[in-house]
């Protein structure tokens, strides 16, 4: 029962941060929305900003989860795995109303002033990074990519150039943007012919 | 004297904005840092929506300086003026503590729930996309890019692309996210040789 209660504050939480970022959630509205008496959500939380941080793992986890499922799917070729992936997060995003990234949220409205969340966010992006390391890697020692290629390098502009796009897709409510970078995106590192509409 | 004020406060409320966001941006914080009465602010600005929405305005001033200033240059070819202008734009952020891009900031933090900002900080981007849009459509007539390229695709890429590279350099208080993805990003558009590190 504890438990559904955390469960429930989390996941209420996420699609609040999403929507109105941190310092425009309250903790009331968040309580009236769940049901929850106060006591309750800080037996489990110590502060709203601890509330936030663990919205941010239960993010990640559901992002590994994710990766665990599109990137070794050994009936794919490594880069078409990252892109799955990607294609998958889209997907996610418009299940949620089309708002973008958590993260990319998060990190643009605290990092200026806040080096939890700054680093906080850094560490759920470079853990991303990674784990499109790896396929990057295997696309190499396959020849998709040539053996010059730094994936490190490549899985940075990869989510860099996502994050921009999910911002734009936030501003029109549509995954348009996402789509449109992968082609571009996917285009110039697999050396197919260039992608410029 | 009055105008003065004026801008006092707009350039105050740029840098505050970049660094705490627009919830974050306390009117008493202003008026503190600024020497200003708090008619005075009153006097000038309806509201503290008001005021932002000027800093906006005031911001996209000083963009089109810049993009007046590079984009034009006969000097330079089309496709290396646009990246002229964002390398300017790098140079602004760096001077004002590597924060990023105010549209890219706003636009996450209150485009959720806020039309209003939501459809001024996409106002801005598709100001600034047109500006490209101009320079594309002559390096297409020069021959520079490929007569079937589609300018505003490109434009958008570019744009969507930078504001997710300017995210990273906020996070990592360095320029270098920005520079790596322009050279990604030109060699793709300019069909140079792949960039994949």
């Amino acid at each position: 029962m504890s438990k559904d209660t955390r469960e429930r504050l989390l996941a209420a939480g996420l699609q609040m941060l999403l929507e109105r970022g941190y310092n425009g959630l309250g903790i009331q509205d968040l309580l009236a929305e769940t049901g929850t008496p106060k006591g309750s959500f800080y037996h489990h939380f110590a502060s709203k900003e601890a509330f936030a941080l663990a919205v941010v793992d239960r993010y990640m986890e559901e992002v590994h989860r994710g990766l665990d499922q599109t990137l070794s799917d050994p009936a794919r070729a490594p880069l078409d795995r990252v892109r799955d992936f990607l294609e998958l997060s889209a997907e996610k995003y418009r299940s949620e109303g089309n708002l973008g990234c958590l993260l990319g949220g998060l990190g643009q409205e605290l990092s200026g002033i806040n080096d939890r969340f700054r680093l906080k966010v850094e560490q759920c992006l470079s853990a991303i990074a990674e784990r499109f390391v790896t396929c990057f890697d295997e696309a190499r020692a396959q020849g998709d990519l040539p053996a010059e290629a730094d994936s490190r390098a490549l899985a940075n502009r990869l989510l860099d150039c996502w994050e921009g796009a999910a911002l734009r897709s936030r501003l029109w409510r549509d995954p348009a943007p996402l789509k449109a970078m992968l082609d571009f995106y996917f285009a110039q590192v697999a050396g197919t012919e260039r992608v410029l509409t």
